[in-house]
This record gives structure tokens, sequence and C-alpha cells, in this order.
């Protein structure tokens, strides 16, 4: 029992399930928000959760120093790293709830002959709820910002999602209007509720469509920028990418500004200290097959395409994620 | 970007999912046995591996120092932590991929009312590989001593598993008989095989029994010694476990030996340093809704049932984890 580094390293990792766990279960924010140590078996009872797993939960996050446990473990208050977790609990989510079928799997989905069909198993409700709070609405303030700054007021956002960026611009601009474009059918059918709930079907469309094969539609005519929130490595590899950017171009053809947010890879040597989620992001796509650009790979794609570089906005967190913003004549101007 | 600890955290977890997929693939043996750096790409086309994602997973070993990369991660080499990862490897084999499945799911599975039926799916596969490597084999030594110093020759194995034990015994000994005793009808048919592969169906026979409710068959007569390995704590709360251990002691009336071998509870505290797999073993089974007696509270059972304590044998690792020989005078002498 002598090597502690590596039994830090097992014990880490059960935090990082109590962390997802103590989130979804109400436990952390119960910590977050209580003015008393909180009452675990109480706590419990309230929920409708087995008790002795909550003590459990809780022990996982005690030993990380992120809860402090009273002796007979009736009673959590927040640790030292209490506030370091609350901040970054979405990445934990992300990792060991929304991917984590992926992670447990990876040994089998590393094997050539199991990479075929739908072969990778992600739980996109967590994923979704995860990458909501892991930051990503650190980079909306910069995003509105552009789109005030330039006068932008028809958006095309391409895997719009739930349509939830789109009905923001909406609310903030009584003019604006735009057009939500997913592939995933039960995203276009999220996003056309939302938006009637929203009351904004008169402004805003949802379409199905494949952002790697977008075709002019009359609709498309007046949309004057178009948008892509993580999802833009799915472009790639490059020739592909490049080919979509033309396309895209082609389709939204009086488009000035394209606005691309994405996590870019990192290329981060193992010998340096690594943030959340960089590693675990590029592990995932790597499983999944799926290339990550580095900023510079993006950035001469981008201007092979015909978009000039109006500015790069980098993001702590999430680590290695940058908003783009670029520009180009309008083509008929 | 700050905050070392919660990010260490985090990236362990990535650490822990890329030992047991390396151990899995046998990249983590290649470290070991290679007498040259480990070339990824080039294993990876050996094994029909997807080369990004052998590189990944790399470089989760590499960046807690199990393994150090070349610069470009072309080659691989053992890192200063690689002993400590090979020794603990089935501890997170087991946590990651044989219980990969409950933690990942454990919100769901703390609350009531979903906690009926089989609600826990465990990859009891991984579960095995993992034990017979997790150093549950540094108790065979043991255990094999007590039965050649008591004379021990004709033995019940309740919970027999692959009955593995029992033609291990029936090997060290000409004349050994063995009964394997399993409730799960797979466990009963993978014994009843190996033994007829190992052409000992003459001297050991295989049954499906309740270790909680153990009844005498006429077979059970000559039986001399009871062993019981990694399921005791099945047997518990105390009542039930007392009850099913006066029912062993009736159905074997001729056993003199009780030999009991498993994980106790720890009751660390969590300012205290914690060994591998304590904390995931208690875990898992407060989710299991499994409690784990401590070691006093099996002392005290197994006397009440009438077991005199001979010996224990506490194990560094697995860490607590005890062997307890009991004996008793023969009933009938």
């Amino acid at each position: 029992m002598t090597s502690l580094v590596i039994d830090d390293i097992y014990n880490n990792t059960l935090t990082a399930y109590a962390i997802s766990a103590a989130w979804e279960l109400g436990l952390l924010e119960r910590l977050e928000s209580s003015e008393q140590p909180v009452d675990l078996a109480g706590f419990a009872l309230e929920q409708d959760l087995d008790a002795p797993s909550v003590e459990a939960i809780a022990r996982g996050l005690a030993i990380a120093g992120i809860a402090v446990l009273s002796p007979g473990h009736q009673f959590a208050t927040p640790g030292p790293l209490f506030a370091d977790t609350w901040a970054k609990k979405g990445f934990f989510y992300w990792l060991t709830r929304g991917c984590g079928d992926l992670f447990r799997s990876m040994p089998e989905l590393v094997r050539n002959p199991n990479r075929t069909g739908d072969y990778v198993v992600r739980d996109y409700k967590a994923i979704g709820l995860a990458a909501r709070d892991a930051g990503f609405s650190y980079v909306d303030p910069a995003f509105y910002k552009i789109i005030a700054d330039r006068g932008l007021r028809h958006g095309a956002d391409l895997g719009c999602g739930s349509g939830e960026r789109l009905i923001k611009l909406a609310g903030r601009d009584p003019e604006f209007r735009g057009i939500g474009v997913d592939f995933a059918p039960g995203a276009v059918a999220l996003a056309t509720d939302s938006v009637a709930s929203a009351g904004l079907g008169d402004r805003i469309s949802v379409v199905r469509g494949d952002a790697t094969r977008m075709a002019y539609q009359p609709e498309f005519g007046q949309v004057d920028f178009v948008c892509c929130f993580m999802m833009g490595h799915d472009l790639w590899p490059r020739e592909e990418c490049l080919a979509s950017l033309k396309l895209i171009g082609e389709a939204f053809p009086a488009a000035t500004d394209l606005i691309i947010c994405d996590t870019y890879r990192s290329d981060l040597p193992t010998t340096e200290q690594h943030p959340v989620f960089t590693l675990g992001f590029e592990t995932a796509h790597a499983v999944m097959g799926q290339m990550i650009p580095s900023l510079d790979e993006w950035n001469e794609v981008l201007a092979e395409a015909g978009w000039q570089r109006a500015d790069v906005i980098d993001f702590d967190l999430p680590p290695y994620t940058a908003l783009m913003h670029l520009t180009r004549e309008r083509p008929g101007a």
C-alpha cells in the first residue's frame, strides 16, 4: 500500500464518479446553497435516495477535499476544493455520464473490426446538460457583442440543437430573423417546438440539413451571418472541411460574417499540466474517429475558403476553445 | 485553469480508463515485456486497432507518468509509475470495466424507485479477470498451507465460480475430493466443464446451491472443510449471516474447518490516505444494497455460530481483505 500516487489515481476516479452523481442528485447544489451542514440521511430521505449510497458518494467527495464529513458521516459541508468543483462539475458530468459508456467500453471501440455503424454510445442529454453548465455559456456574451457591433440581423445557426441561441438573439433584437439547421431529427423537432413556445414562429424557422452539404434555398437569401457552435470539427478532415465551407458560402450568398466557436486540438505535450476537458475531448473524438483540427489548421482552411479573420477570442474555459469571427466582402456587392 | 487539483482529478479519471484499455488491448503487457520503445502505430497495425485511439490511450498513461512518450508520440516506454500500475491494474479494470456501468449510472441507481429487480449491471467476466489479476491470488498460498497443515482432503467450495480452486487442490493431492457449490447456473456449467476438462469428474462434483440455504445431502457427509471466497459478505446482514452459518454447519456435519476469505469494511476516515480498491468496493456495494461487515463483526458472528478462530491472515493487497480460518470440534466426535 505504499504507492500513493497510483492509489490516488484510483481514488480520484471514484471522486469523479461522485461529482457527477452528487450534481445529478442535487447534493452539490445543496452543499453550495445550504448555510447549515447538510444532514446526509435527511437529504436521502427527502429526495427518496438510498442513504448508504449517498454516504458513499459523500465519501468520494470528501477524500478529495470537495466536502468535509463529520466523524460519523452524518453531516457534510463544502471542503477546500468545493468551489473549483462547482465551477467545473459540467466537465466531470460530460466525462463520466455523457461519455461514460464510451470510456468504459473504449477497449472494444478501439478494435478496428468493431468500428462500423453507430459504434459509439453517448448520452446526448447528459452531454447537453454538461455543455450548458461547463462554461460554454461564457462564450455567449462575446458572440452577442459581435452580432450587435456588426449590425447583423438575420442569422443561420448550423447545428442549432435546441434553437436556444436563435431564440435568445430574437429576444435581444425585435427585428432579428433566424434559420436553425440541424441534421438530427430530434433536434429539429425540439427547436421547432421551442421556437413555437417562444412565440417566434414568424421570425425563426427550423430546417433539417447537413452542414457538410448545404445548398441554396430561397429563404437563405437574406441571411447576413452564419454561425456554427461546437460542431465545426465535424466538418473535418481538411479537404472535406474546405468543400463544406465553400458550399456554406454559396448557400448563404448574402452572408458577410461567419462565426465558428469550437474546441480545437491542444497539441499539449504530455509532460505539461493539463486542464480539465482537453484530454477527455481529444480522446473521445479519437475513439469516435473524428479528427480535431488545431487553431492553425482552422485559420488556414478558413482563409483558403475565402474568409478573412476578423477576430479570434480564445477562452480559458472550456480550455482550448475559440470563437473565430470571419468576414468577407458581400459577394454580390 | 488555475485549480490544478480538480484538473488532476479529472485527468486521473482519464488515466484510469486508459489503464483498463491498455491492459485489455495488450499495450501494458507490451510495455512491460518489450526491451525496445513500443512503436505505437506499429502496435496498432499489428493488433488491428485504431492508431489515433491508441495514441490517446498512451497519452492517458503518459500524463500520469505511467508511460513516457517520444515528442511526436511515435514511441512509448514505461514511466516511473509503470511498476505500480502493473501491480494494481486489476483494481482499475474492476473499477472502470467490471463496475463501469454501475459507476456511470450511479445517480440513477441511488434513487429508491429504481432499486428494484436486477437494477445493477456489472460485467462479471471483467470482474473475474480483474480479481484473478488483482492480487487475490496472493491469498492462495496461505489457503493451501492451511489445507496441508490441517490434513484436509475433502472440501466444499461455496461460490465455487469456475471451479479453479477445487481443481488446484485436486492437483496438489491425488486423494483430494471436492464439491463445488454455486448459485449461478453459468458458474455451475463452467465449473462442470472445467472439472471434466481436467479429468477430475470422479473426484470433484458441482451442484447448484444457495449458500444462504444450505441443507444436508448424502454427498456432503464426508466433507471435512468448507471454504467461501470473496462472497461471504453476501450472507449479511448479521441475522441472515448467523442463520446461514448455522445451516452450513448442519449441512456439512463432518466439517471441522471453515475458511472464509473476504474483503471487509474498512471504516477508514475520509481524512486518511486510501489504498486502491477500498472505496470502490464499499461504494459499489452500497449502490448494490449489500452491507459489508467489518472484521470485528465477522469475528463476533462466527463465534456465535460455533466456530473458534484459529487464525486470521490480513492481506496488504487486496487491502482490507482477510483469510479467516475457523475450526470446531467434530460435532459427532
